[in-house]
C-alpha cells in the first residue's frame, strides 16, 4: 500500500513552493505523489509556467498527506467553499495535513489551525492570528500531525522534514544527496532582517495591493468561521 | 526591449533543475521566459509533473541566456543531432549560455565547453572532461559567459547568481527575499563527503543503471565530436 500525497494547485500559484517539496516527495520510497485542482485543464503559475492537475476535487482519491502552497493565487481560495470544504474533509482524513508559504492562511480558513503553531510566508505571517492560529517564524513547524513550511524555498525543508517523520532520517538524508542540498545562497538576504531595510521596503511596496487584498479576503474568511 | 530567457524542458526533466531557476527568473524586472522543447505537448519530468512547453526549436525567438537544465532524459540529448543543432545555434547569439545539473554534459556534448570551468551534479561531474571541459565542484561557476548550476538545487544559487550578474545584487537581493531564501536543511547530508559513505553508496546503487548509459551516451557523443 503505497503513501498518498495530494498538492493543491491553483492559477496564480508560486510553483516553487509545490516544485520544491513535489521533487522531494516523489523520490520517496513506494509513494503517489497528485497534483489537485478543480479541473484537469492546464494550470498557470505566477511565473507563467503551465502545469497540469492530475485529479480533480470529485476524483481524488484518498490520501495520507495534503500539502497546500501559497501564492497570489491563494487569497480568492480563502473564501471558495468548494476548495474549503475539499480541504477540511481531506484533513479529517490523513495523516498530515501540511502547507508551503501562505497555503497554511487557506487552511486557517477552514478553520483548521484554531490553536495551532503555523509557518507562512514572512510577509503574510501575522494573518495566522486572524484565524486563531500562533505564527510561527521557524523555518518548518510540526503541531501535532500539521507541518508547515515557511515562504516559498522553505519548501524544500518542510519537504526533508516530512520525509524523515515518515520514513525516517536515513530516506531523508538520502533524498538530499540525490538533489545536491548543500545550499549556498550567494548572498544573506533570505528574511527581511538580513536583507535589510531598503531591500525589506522595496518588497513590501511591490507587494502592497496584493498584501491589502489578501488581508481583506483574511478577515472575510476569519468572520465565516 | 525585454531580456529574453529561454529553459530547455524534455521528457524525464528533474523538474526542480529547472523549476528553482524559473522563479527567480520570472521574478526578474522586464524579463521574459520561455520553455522550449520539440514540440508544444506536455512534457512529464522525471516524478511523473506534466508541463507545457511554451514554444519550439522552429519558433524560439532570440534568446539573451539559454538554460540546459538536468535528470535521467538528458542522456539521449546528448546524441540528437536535433537538440545539439538548436543548443550550439543559440550559444552562439546569446549573452550567456547556462545549465544545471548534468544540463552541462549537454552542453559538452554540443562541443560548447571545451577548456571551460563547469559544474555538474555531484556523481556525473568527472564525465565533462570526456567533453574536454574542466570539473568544478563549486555550487556555481562562471567562466566567462558560462555560468552553471551544480546539482538540482543548486539550481536556486544559481538563478541568484545570474540575477546579480545580470540585474545587480539589489535586484538579486530583493528576489532572494521574496522567496524567502535562507535554506535551513534539517540534515547535513547534501554532499557525499557530509552525507556518509553509506547514504552516498545507496545513492551510487540506486543510480547504477542511469549511471552506465549516461557514460555511455556521453563517450559517444564525445567521438562525434
Amino acid at each position: 500500500m503505497s503513501f498518498r500525497i495530494g498538492m493543491l494547485i491553483f492559477p496564480d500559484i508560486m510553483q516553487l513552493d509545490m516544485t520544491g517539496p513535489h521533487e522531494v516527495f516523489t523520490k520517496l520510497p513506494d509513494t503517489e505523489v497528485m497534483l489537485i485542482w478543480k479541473t484537469l485543464d492546464p494550470v498557470t503559475a505566477a511565473g507563467g509556467m503551465r502545469i497540469l492537475p492530475d485529479v480533480t476535487y470529485d476524483t481524488c482519491p484518498d490520501l495520507d498527506l495534503i500539502c497546500i502552497p501559497g501564492g497570489g493565487g491563494m487569497n480568492p481560495l480563502m473564501n471558495d467553499p468548494e476548495t474549503l470544504d475539499f480541504v477540511r474533509d481531506q484533513a479529517a482524513k490523513v495523516r498530515y495535513v501540511t502547507s508551503v508559504c501562505t497555503g497554511s492562511l487557506v487552511l486557517g480558513a477552514a478553520g483548521l489551525l484554531r490553536g495551532k503553531r503555523s509557518a507562512c510566508h514572512w510577509m503574510s505571517r501575522d494573518m495566522l492570528s486572524e484565524f486563531g492560529a500562533v505564527p510561527d517564524p521557524a523555518r518548518v513547524v510540526i503541531d501535532g500531525n500539521y507541518i508547515s513550511g515557511g515562504g516559498v524555498t522553505a519548501g524544500i525543508d518542510f519537504g526533508l522534514t516530512v520525509a524523515a517523520e515518515v520514513f525516517g532520517e536515513d530516506v531523508a538524508k538520502s533524498v538530499q544527496l540525490g538533489i545536491e542540498y548543500n545550499p549556498k545562497p550567494p548572498f544573506d538576504a533570505g528574511t527581511p532582517e538580513t536583507a535589510g531595510p531598503s531591500v525589506e521596503q522595496a518588497a513590501r511596496d511591490a507587494a502592497k495591493d496584493r498584501q491589502a487584498a489578501r488581508l481583506d479576503a483574511v478577515k472575510q474568511a476569519a468572520a465565516n468561521l
